[in-house]
C-alpha cells in the first residue's frame, strides 16, 4: 500500500510566528504517523516551516514548486517537482494530496487550494481561528469542512478520513480481526 | 489598442435564477461596451447566461474551457481554448482577464477564482449579498476587492480600473484634451 | 456556427527570413478564409509574422502565451491567453485548434507541439523542406500527417481537413444538394 | 542532498516486448544507483516495467499522472502527483528530472517529452536505434543529444551528466579528494 500524502497549506511571507509553529509541529506530526508531507514548497512561512520539521525527523516531503527551479524553494524538499505554472499548480496539490489541512491566518493563496478542495468534493482540516473564515468555508462546503482547534486533533482528523477512504470490504476485514 | 477582457465568474450548476438574470444582464452590459466577455464557457448557470446575452448582443464571447471538447461548452461561446485542465484552468481565466467580476451566490470554483485573483494582486468586482464573503474577501484583499450592488455598478467600475490601467502619459493626455 | 480555429506552429527567435516569409503568406490566406489564427504569440519569428499579416488583414487573431504578461507578446494578437505555464502551454494549442499548421524549420518547441498534435490523434499539416523531418513524423504519425509544399496548399488541405470535421449527416445533406 | 530525479520516458501501449525489457532494466540500475525514477506512470509499456523494477529493487518512484486518480496509475508507483492536464503533464515531467532518458521505438509522446527536453535547453540521453530518429534529434539538440546502446551505457552517461551540474567549488572540492 503507498503511503498516505498529505497536503499542507499557509500563509508564505505572510505568515505569523504561531503561523510557523503550527506548521512546525504539523511537519513533525505528518512525519511521524509514517505520512509524506506535500506543499508548495516554498521557502518561506509555514511550508518551510513544515517541510524543515518533518524532513528533519527522517519523513519524506513533496515539494509542488511554482518555479522552474529551486530559487524560491525550501531547503528541505526532498522531492521538488517543478510545475513552471506558479500558483496554477495549486490545483495540482489539491489533487496529490489524500487529505488537505489548511493552517494558520487565511491568506489568498491558501484560500484558492481550500476552494479548489471543495470544488473537487474533497475533505479540507481547517486548522484556523477565524470566525468569518471558518463560517464561509463551512457555508460552502458543509461536511467536507473539518475544523479543529490543534495540531494534534488535526492529525486526529486526518487519519480516520484515510481509515474512512479504505474500500468497505478491506476496512470491514481489518475491523474484523 | 486591443479590446478590454472582462472576465466573469459564478456559479454552474448551483446557480440560482436571480444569478442566471444578473448573468445575464452583465453580459449585456459588457457586450454593449464592445469589450470581449471571458469566462470558463460551460453550458449552465452564470456562464451560459451571460455567454449567450452577450453572444447574441453581437459581443465576442471566449471560453476557457476546463475539458478537451465542447461536450459541455456553452453554445454561445465563439472562441474556446480547450485546456484539457479542469479547474487548473481558473488560474488562466485570471491571468487573461483586464478585470475580474465575481458575481451571485458564491460557491467553491468562484471562490477559487477570486481567491487567485487576489494572489496576483489583480482587482476583482464583487456583485455578491452575503455579508460574511463581502467581510472575508475585503478583509483577504484590501483595496483589491470592490464590492458592488448592481450590473450597472459593476460596470462602472470595470471601466474606471480600465482607465486606471492606462499608462499615466496617456491617461494624462486624455485628461488634458 | 463558430469560426474554424487554426493553430499556426513553427520556429522563433530561430526563424529563417524564408520562414517568416511563409509564416507571413500564411497569415494572409487564414484571414483571407475568415479563420481564426491560434498561436503562442510570441513577438518573433513565424508567430509574429503571421499574427501581424493576419491582424493587418482584418482576421482575428488569438495568442496563448507561454507568459503572464505581455512582455514577449507580439502587437498584432487581438485575444492574448496568459497561461503562465512556458512551454506547458502547447498542448493548449493544440486542443484548441481545428487543425494545426507546422511549417519552415523543425525546432524544438515546433516539434513538440507537432508531436502531441499526433499523440492526440488530431491531423497537421506539415510545410517543412527537410526529408528527414517529413520521414519521421510520417512514420510516427501516418495518415494524420499531411506533407505540402506551399502556402495554398496547405490551406486547400486544412480547408478539407474541416470539411471532414463536419458531422456526415449534415455533411451528407450538403453534398446532397 | 537531494537524490538525483531521473526521468524516463518511453513507448506505452505500442511498447514492444523489447521496450519494455530495456525499461526494466533501466528500472534495476536507477534504483541501484539510489536515484529517484520519474515517469508519467501509466500502467503500460515502458513505464510499467521501469516502475515495477525500480519499486521492487527498494527504490523510490515518482510518477506524475495524467489523470485525477490512479485508474490508469501503475501499481508501483509511490508518489503518485496528479495533475489532471493529460499530456499537458509532460513538461512537469521534463522540468522535473535531473536528467531524461528517452528509450525504445519512438511514439508521439515521448516524442513530444524529448522535444520538450530540447526546447528548455536541458539533455537528454537517447537509447534508441532507429536512425532517422537520431539524426532529427541529433540535429536539433546538438551536444544536448546523447546517444547510446545499451541501458548500462545510458545511466553511464546519466551519472556524468549529473556530475556535470554539481556547482564547481563542490566538484572542485570533491575532485580534490
Amino acid at each position: 500500500l503507498r503511503r498516505p500524502i498529505i497536503g499542507l497549506v499557509g500563509a508564505g511571507r505572510f505568515a505569523t510566528d504561531e503561523d510557523k509553529r503550527i506548521g512546525h509541529e504539523l511537519g513533525l506530526l505528518i512525519a511521524g504517523r509514517g505520512w509524506v508531507l506535500l506543499s508548495g514548497g516554498t521557502k518561506v512561512g509555514v511550508m518551510d516551516a513544515s517541510c524543515k520539521a518533518a524532513h528533519e525527523a527522517g519523513g519524506l516531503v513533496v515539494g509542488v514548486i511554482a518555479g522552474k527551479d529551486s530559487s524560491r524553494m525550501s531547503e528541505y524538499v526532498d522531492i521538488p517537482i517543478f510545475t513552471g505554472m506558479g500558483s496554477g499548480r495549486n490545483f495540482i496539490n489539491v489533487l496529490s494530496s489524500d487529505v488537505i489541512i489548511a493552517c494558520g491566518g487565511m491568506v489568498a493563496g491558501t484560500l484558492s487550494e481550500v476552494a479548489l478542495t471543495l470544488r473537487e468534493d474533497r475533505p479540507v482540516v481547517l486548522l484556523n481561528g477565524e470566525p468569518d473564515t471558518r463560517a464561509l468555508l463551512k457555508r460552502i462546503g458543509g461536511k467536507l469542512v473539518h475544523i479543529v482547534d490543534t495540531p494534534k486533533q488535526a492529525i486526529e482528523n486526518v487519519a480516520q478520513l484515510l481509515n474512512l477512504q479504505i474500500p468497505e470490504e478491506i476496512n470491514g476485514n481489518r475491523e474484523g480481526t
